[in-house]
C-alpha cells in the first residue's frame, strides 16, 4: 500500500532508499508565493548531517537540496516543489551480513516478511536516511509557520539517563554543543555517557522534545483529527519513535485532577490565557493558545559492534557483529526531524482550519 | 474541517453529541459475509456502560445500538453499516455553568474559539459519549481480526499511584473487578486510592494497556504509515489521552542497545521468532509477529467538584464548581475504547497489506 | 473497500439501502454558524419525491428528513450533521425474481460478483434510495454556496429525442412543468414521448444540465483535482449515468481551436470576462468566473415491463417480467441530484482553495 | 491545496513544469516482485514524443525515463518508484507575450487567479509536459495488469469531422500511423483534414477510446468510488478533455431501455455473459466482466497561429498571435496517457476490492 505520503492539504511524499541513486520529497499545497531557495532547504538538512561529532557517523554525507520544480524567481507558484538529494557517499562494499541476516531492532525481518525480499544495502527505505526528504519538507512548513508568527524550539531532553534541569534551560545553548541540549551541564555529563557506550560497543535511547510558540488557539479538530492525535502519528512515524507525550504525557496518569486541570484567567490584554500548561497547549484535541510541547522517546541506535545473535534468510541461528560506521545515538541528529513532522502536521491543520466558520469563509471569499 | 472520518479502507465516521437526539457511526468497508447481530455492538458498549460502580457515573445510561443498514439476513452485506444509540437519559437541567464558562481541562474554550460557539449540552461533541461510535465500530474490528485468529486483551494497568505487578498478571480477574485490572491486589489498592479521590472532590488519572497476540509478521508500512505511527493516532484520538507507548515507550529512552535490541532465534517448529519483546511486536514501522503491546496514559477527569478558578464567555474571571455525575477516573471505561480503537487501525492495515506483493495479487486473482 | 464517503474537507458519508430501516448521511466539515433547520433540507428531498406525476414511479414515497446532530439552536456547529430518513413504505413483498434473477441493465449480478450475496430486496444499496443522503448533503452545500453568491440552475435538457430549444430556454418554467423543462413546448412534446414508451413498456433517457453562476475565478486545481475533473466524478457517480460534458462537451471533439476558444475581454466595470463560453466555465482545471455548466447523460430506466432475457443465480437461462413500480425515465427526479453533487463539489474545492496564496493565509490568521 | 497526488492504494505524485529542471512522478503501492526497468517507462513515453510526424510539434524532446528508487535487482521493491526525466530542449528563449497575455483557450488567467502569479515558460505546471508523469506510471500500472490477464487497446476514434468505421476496425493499423487510427482509409482522410487546419493557422479536436479486456467482473463500489465515476475523473483530469463516456456514452439519453439493456445469458463454459455491450462493461459502478469501453473528447489545441483577441496582465485589450511549436491536435499524443490514466485506477480498484468478502480476506491470511 502507498505509505510514503503525509498530509491532506500540506502533503509530502518522500521517496528513495539509502543507497539508491537519491533521497526525494514532492511538497504539494503549498500556498504559492513564499519566498523559497536551496539554502532555506539546506539549513535543515544540515542539523541533520552525521560527522559533526564523535557522537555521530564518521561518514561524511554532504547531503546537497536540488530544487527541481515548484519555485519560479525565487517564489513557490503553488504547485509541487520537488526536492532531491542525490546520493554520493555509499560505499559499493559488502553487504553479505545485512543482506543475509536479520539485524536486531532492525527491519530486515519485517520487510521480508512484507514484501518477500528488501534492498538490503545501508538499510533500504528503513534507513535514517529516508529522513532527509522529511527535513526538506519541514524546512519548507517552519518557514510558512514562521510568517504566520509561530516559531519552534527543538532540542535533545535527554540522553539515557542524563536529563536536562529545567531550571538551568538555556535555549542559546541548543547549537552550541554537538548533542542540541539546552543545559551546557547536562549536555558534558550526557557526552561522558556516550563516550562510556562507544567504549562498551553499545549505544544510547534520548528523548527529544519540541515546543511551539505563536499558536493561535482553535486548530485541530475534536474528534480524529485531534491536533495531539496528528501530532502523535507525525512523530511516531520517525524512525525508532516508541514513546509520545504531549504536555504532562505518561506523568499524567499519576495526577490528580486538581493538580493537571490549568486554570483559565485573564492575561494583562484581557485575552484568556492558562496559569499553567500541564495540557501541552492542546485541549479536547485543539490547540488552547500556550506553547505546545511535545516528547518523542527514541530507542537506543540498533545497530551497536558487541556480538549479537539472530537468525539469517536461510534460516539458521547464527551470531553476527555489525560493521560499519553507526551512530551511537538517534537523538542529535533526530532533533530536526521531529521538528520537521510537527511542522508539517501544524501547517496542515491551520490550513484545514480555515472552513470552521461560515462568517470566516463568506469574509474571506468577499474581499 | 472533516475531522470525524478515521480509516482508509475500512472506514469509520462517528457523529452525534452528548445531549442531541443520538449517537452514532457508519462502518464502511466491512466485508461482506461476517455473521453480524446488535448482540455483537452491544457486548462492547456494555464494557464502557457507567453506573457499574461507584467508580463510575451514577448516571444510567442504557444504550441500546440498532443496526440500520448494512446487515441482511444476519451477515454484513459489504456496504456500509449505519449504527444509533438513540439519547434517553439526558437532564433537561440547568447548563448555565457550563454554557458560560470555560471549564478547566475541558475544551468548551478551544470550541469557541475555533467554531465561535458550541453547543454546550454535558459538553456536545467533546463528551465521552461521542466514544459509544468508536466502541461500536470496535466490535465489527475485533469480531473480524478474531476470525483471523488476532486476539485482544486489555486492561487497566495504573490508577494514579498503584499499577499492576507484572508477576502477578492473571486475564481472568479482568472481569472480575470494576476497574478492569488483570491484578486483584492491585485493584483493591486502587480502590482505596479513588475513594480518597472522591472524598477529597478530586479525581485521578490512569493506564490502560492493550496486548495482540496472533498477528501475523510483515502488517504496517516503513514510513508513514508505520503501524505504530497509525495505532498512536488511532489511541491519541481518545479524549484525555496524553502519552502513548509501545513495546518498552518511554523508557527505550534510558536504555542502551544491547539491551533494548530483541534477539532473533527459532522457535520449535523452525519459523523466525523474537527471544524478548521490547519491540513491543513492531519493528521498522511493520509488525514483528510478536505481540503487539501498547499502552495510553490517561489525564484525570477535569470535571471534580472541588472549586475552581476560571474564565467565562463574557472574559470576566469567576470561580466554579462543576455539578453532576461524574467519573473520578476515566480509565475503566476507556479499555474498550483503546481496544476498538486498536482493533480498527489493525484491520485497516491487514487490508492495505493486501497488495504487498506482485504474486499474492496475481494469486488472488486467479483463483 | 469503503465506497461510501465524497470529499475531502467537506465529506460526505450516506449508507442505507432501499428496504433497510433509513437511508442517510453524515455531513462531515459543513463551517460552524449555518442556520439550518429539517425544512431546508426538506425542500430539496421533495425535488426527488416520487408520486407526482405519471412519470414517476407511483410509490407513495413521504421521505421525512431528520437531523441528529451538529445544529444546536438552529445553527451548524462545525461537527458532524446526520440526517436520517427512516424507510416507511416498503411492500413486504414478494422478491423472488429479483432475488434470483440478475435483472438486466441492474446491478444484480455486479453485486453478486463482487460481495458474494446481496440485499435484492428492492435493489438494495444500488437503488435509487441511496441518493437521498446526497440530496440531503446537497441541500447544506447549496446553502452555503448561496450564502457565498453562487446559485444554481438545474433542469432536464432532454429526454429521449426530445430537446429543449435554447432560443426557448425560461428558468421559471422548470418548476411547472412535471419533468423540470426549461421549455413549455420542450415539455409537452417529452410528456407524449414518455406516455408512447409506457404504452410500449418501454423507459426513455436523457440529459440533465446545470448551470452555475457566481463561481469565482480561480477555483480548482491544475493536475488530478481539476474542478472538471471532479465534477465528472461526483455526478458520473450517480447511477445511471453514462455520460458527462463541461461546457461544449464531446462536440469539442469536432471544433476547430478558433471556434473553441474564447477570446476575454473587459468588462464595463474593468475586470477580465470571456466574450463567449466555450470552456464551461472552466479551463486548465480551474474555474474561470464564466458560468459553469455540465450535462450528464442518464441512460433509459433498466426496470421495464416488457419480457426480457438474463440468467438466474442457479446458472440458468430464464425470461423475466419485472413487475412494480417503476419511473418510465430517471431523469427528472435525477435533478436534484445532480445538483447537489455539484454542489458538494464545489464547496469542497472553494474551502481547499482557502489555502492557495501565502498572503491570503497570512492576512486570515492576522484578522 | 495538494492536487498532484491520485490513487488511494495505488498511488502517483507527478510533479515539474514544462520549463523547470525536470518532469517526474512518485509511484507508491506497487506492489514488490515486479520486474521493471527504464525501457518498460522509455516504451510508454516514446508514445507520447513528439516530433514524429507533421501533425505534432517539431519540438524534439528526448525525453529519457530515470528510474531514481524502489527498484532493486530488476524488481519493484514495494517501496516508492521516483521516475525523472530531466527537461532539456527548452529554448531559453523571449516569454514576453504568454509571460503578460492570457492566452484563449489557455489556463494563464485562471493560474493567475488562484496563485496570484504563474511559471509563464511553456505553460508550466500547465503544460501537456506534466503528462509525462502520469504516463510513466502508466507504464507501470499496464505492466500489473498485463500479468493479470487485463489488456488494453487504446486508439484515435475520431479526429475532427473524421471517424473511425467500426465495420473496419484494425487493431493492428493503430502503430501504422502517426494519429493512431485503428483504420486506415479514416486516417488518411484525417491527415488531409490535419492539413487544411495547419493551412488554415487552425486546430482540431478529437475523440479517444480506450477498451480493456479480460477485466474480472466485481471491481469498483457501488456508490462514489463507481469504477466509472473514478475512469471519470482520471480521464477529465488530462487537460483538453470536455467530455467523458462510458459504453454507449451520451446517446443513451436517446435509447430506450429495450435497446439498452444488455442481456444476460451462459456463455459456452457455462459462465455468465452478456449479449450486448451497451454498458461498457460497467454495472451499477462495478465491472460487469465485459470489456470496459470508455471515450475522451478532446478539445482542439488552443494555440494557433492566427491572431485573437485577449486581455494582458495589465488590464489592457491586445490581439495576440502565438508563436513556436504547437500540434495542430493534441489527440494522438493523448492516446498513451488516456491508458495511462484508465490503468492506473483500474490497478487501483483490484486492489481495493481485494477485501471485499470475508472469506476471501480468511483465505488470503491462512496462507
Amino acid at each position: 500500500m502507498a505509505g510514503s505520503t503525509y498530509g491532506t492539504i500540506f502533503k509530502i511524499t518522500t521517496w528513495g532508499e539509502s543507497h539508491g541513486k537519491g533521497i526525494g520529497v514532492v511538497i504539494d499545497g503549498c500556498p504559492a508565493g513564499l519566498p523559497l531557495c536551496e539554502e532555506d532547504i539546506q539549513t535543515f538538512l544540515d542539523r541533520r548531517k552525521p560527522g559533526q561529532s564523535k557522537f555521530t557517523t564518521p561518514r561524511k554525507e554532504d547531503d546537497k537540496a536540488v530544487i527541481l520544480s515548484g519555485v519560479f524567481e525565487g517564489k513557490t507558484t503553488g504547485t509541487p516543489i520537488s526536492i532531491v538529494v542525490f546520493n554520493e557517499n555509499q560505499r559499493s562494499g559488502d553487504y553479505g551480513e545485512i543482506a543475509s541476516c536479520y539485524r536486531p531492532g532492525h527491519a530486515d525481518y519485517t520487510f521480508d516478511q512484507k514484501y518477500g525480499f528488501r534492498d538490503y544495502r545501508g538499510g533500504g527505505r528503513s534507513s535514517g536516511r529516508e529522513t532527509i526528504g522529511r527535513t526538506a519538507a519541514g524546512a519548507v512548513a517552519v518557514k510558512i509557520l514562521n510568517r504566520l508568527g509561530i516559531l519552534f524550539t527543538t532540542y535533545t531532553r535527554a540522553i539515557g539517563p542524563v536529563s536536562i534541569d529545567d531550571k538551568c534551560f538555556d535555549a542559546a545553548q541548543i547549537l552550541k554543543n554537538p548533542l542540541y541540549m539546552p543545559d551546557a551541564a547536562a549536555a558534558k555529563k550526557a557526552e561522558a555517557y556516550l563516550e562510556t557506550c562507544i567504549q562498551d560497543q553499545n549505544s544510547s535511547g534520548g528523548v527529544v522534545e519540541c515546543m511551539i510558540s505563536g499558536m493561535p488557539a482553535g486548530i485541530g479538530d475534536p474528534v480524529f483529527e485531534k491536533l495531539s492525535a496528528n501530532l502523535a502519528k507525525a512523530v511516531m512515524s520517525i524512525g525508532a519513535v516508541k514513546g509520545f507525550e504531549i504536555g504532562d504525557g505518561c506523568s499524567v496518569s499519576k495526577a490528580t485532577g486538581r493538580e493537571n486541570n490549568d486554570a483559565f484567567r485573564l492575561a494583562d490584554d484581557g485575552s484568556v490565557e492558562k496559569a499553567t500548561n500541564h495540557s501541552g497547549g492542546i485541549l479536547g484535541g485543539i490547540s488552547d493558545g500556550s506553547d505546545i510541547v511535545l516528547r518523542a522517546s527514541f530507542k537506543p541506535t540498533p545497530s551497536i559492534a558487541s556480538l549479537q545473535h539472530t537468525v539469517n534468510r536461510s534460516g539458521e541461528e547464527v551470531d553476527i557483529r555489525i560493521k560499519g560506521r553507526h551512530d551511537p545515538i538517534i537523538v542529535p541528529r533526530a532533533v530536526v526531524v521531529v521538528e520537521a513532522m510537527a511542522a508539517i502536521t501544524i501547517v496542515d491543520s491551520l490550513f484545514a482550519n480555515m472552513s470552521a466558520q461560515m462568517e470566516a469563509v463568506k469574509k474571506f471569499y468577499e474581499t
